[in-house]
């Protein structure tokens, strides 16, 4: 499948998740199936499997995926609340809203935690973070976001990884919206926890997260765990013993999301997928520049995963009504998430191509124009006069 | 909708949960919702209000009804730790798993609580709860369960909690599988925090939770929240600054939600839908005993939700075999949870009708037949030959 269904009526999503799916990954949640049934238990240990092989990992090397209902975010803390030692403290790396909400998690199950910030427009510093591991030995854990969707930064999470693990650390990866379009490579990156959704990269729907785990760290705290729900390593233990999820799993999302692994196969795995998503991301940054858009970031720390752009300065620019002039013509963006700018941004990933992307960038042509907002020279020539 | 569809080719669920679902439920899936997009939020506003409408409720009088992402599980766990505060002590009633699984979630939270078990057959005795609550001024909370499915029991959830009231404490109801076919008057019954989920007899499918809570109670311990995901009060604050889940909701999930409460609606609300799940039932009661098998809960106790009942002594009975059997036909049943008792489950509840109940046994009859299982009077028979 290279197109969309002709007659779908949705709108598209250019949005970091929940994002467009194709037709065939949504019929497969027209079934009920039982949670306790093999047939459904054969299932999730398939995606299981996959997703390790996806990661170009194995269980016999020890590693092992969680799936675990809920958001990304409940896999975030689910890790936290499992592995950090009640005396564990955690370095967080933040140049953004998602490494900022990792604080705030810690600040919520009161594990110690110190905040390493950047800014928004700058991957972490490795200098920094080194000498922050040297000069506190009650670190334990250090976690970062691979991409940063605040943004849409790419930050260096093997090279992150490398020197956590000079310290012999553990480290906690956040590549939500990254995984199974950007290689990550686990072992030689010091990844103990990768945490992604089946509603990024890998185009299922929301409903759940997964973890790819080092075995070892994932059980080193066993007994200690800080929740029952998000408890990883009873989530582990729970399909070790039986197959089954611990408690009620959203089946007919899981069973979206072998159908959207089957997808990603036959498309050709991360490498395809990503070249398809940096495809969206060309095609879109080529056509925001032409209309006047200025993208927030320079181009050596952007992904190809969403883009963020400066609202135009032009009063006439007000983006509530953007919004809905776009979303009358069938495509859903997103709104900025920064601190100090004022941005929205435009989702690469999820069922949408090239040709998708043009035709939004042709709505928000006309969009301004119909608003009457005057872009980069012209706004400027028309402020001079 | 009096039947299912004649060309559906799955099996029919016979469980707690997840559940069978109509086919147009299942097709509200069939879109990719925006989740920060208006038109959603408009979705969850409208079910959040149909859930306390369902429950006799309003917003006027104080009451919210917050949607949780997870199982129900999740929710229970959210309430335990948004609302009980440092110093708290819950008090759990437990006569089956699923009361004996609150304990083993404040064990996790670190969260004071003393249990007061009952035999799995029997509700639990106001008496000594209240000689509990009397004996112990730590307690803030009482936690129970309505229907533990463990067993298919039925607990006087309002009496329980008009003993709490008159102790002033908290009261916790996990109304989980009865909520929506059997009535509850959480004003009169002194209940505070009411979980339950769309899976159950609203016939949703599985994804979320939700909780209908007193908003004082539920922001009484404000700031001092256990957790970041499984704030529940954090999530009410969410929905009314911008009506958007806090995280990642599983949209589909949602979508089908508002299908299954428009159903509900059209069946004819609680008394229709329990008066469904009570002549289900009672085909099931009247078809298993004459086939020879016998319930677990005498009939004063026994829900009209899930029904438990004895293996056949005779040896040639292997739970594995007879599942698998009923399986092969179409028909998924549950296997038991009691600690003291050989049993296997049946449930009465989702998009099923008596006309299933009655093919059920008719296979359940089969699969004794095939597999030369003698029955009561028969088995007492040939064991004394």
């Amino acid at each position: 499948m290279n197109c969309r269904l002709p007659n779908s009526s949705d709108p598209l999503l250019f949005t970091p998740g929940p994002l467009t799916t194709s037709r065939t990954v949504k019929e497969a949640m027209l079934r009920d199936a039982g949670s306790w049934h093999f047939e459904f238990n054969e299932r999730v240990k398939w995606i299981r499997e996959r997703l390790l092989s996806i990661a170009d990992l194995s269980r016999s090397d020890g590693w092992e995926a969680v799936l675990l209902q809920g958001s990304g975010t409940f896999g975030v803390e689910s890790v936290f609340s499992t592995s950090v030692p009640p005396d564990g403290k955690v370095c967080v790396l933040a140049n953004g809203a998602y490494g900022e909400r990792m604080g705030a998690i810690l600040g919520h199950l009161r594990v110690a935690h110190t905040m390493l910030p950047a800014p928004e427009n700058q991957v972490h510093n490795l200098d920094l973070l080194d000498r922050a591991l040297s000069s506190d030995p009650a670190i334990t854990h250090v976690a970062a976001v691979h991409c940063e969707t605040t943004t849409g930064i790419l930050n260096p999470i093997e090279a992150i990884g490398r020197v956590t693990k000079r310290h012999c650390l553990q480290f906690v990866a956040d590549a939500m919206s990254s995984f199974g379009a950007i290689p990550i490579d686990c072992e030689s990156g010091g990844i103990d926890f990768l945490i992604s959704s089946p509603n990024k990269c890998l185009e299922g729907v929301p409903g759940f997260c997964f973890v790819i785990a080092r075995r070892e760290s994932l059980l080193g705290n066993e007994g200690q765990e800080r929740s029952l729900s998000l408890n990883l390593a009873g989530q582990l233990r729970g399909f070790e013993k039986n197959g089954q999820f611990r408690y009620t799993p959203p089946t007919h999302t899981v069973l979206a999301f072998e159908q959207a692994l089957k997808e990603f196969e036959a498309e050709g795995g991360i490498s395809a997928r990503g070249a398809r998503y940096q495809r969206n991301h060309s095609a879109l940054l080529e056509g925001m520049k032409r209309l006047g858009f200025k993208p927030y970031l320079p181009p050596s720390v952007q992904s190809y995963i969403i883009t963020a752009f400066h609202c135009p300065a032009d009063p006439r620019f007000e983006f509530s009504e953007f919004y809905r002039r776009l979303s009358d013509e069938g495509f859903i963006i997103y709104p900025g998430k920064l601190g100090c700018a004022n941005t929205f941004r435009i989702g690469n990933i999820g069922h949408i191509f090239e040709a998708d992307i043009r035709a939004l960038v042709e709505a928000v042509g006309e969009a301004i124009e119909t608003m009457g907002v005057r872009m980069g020279a012209e706004a400027a020539a028309e402020m001079k006069s």
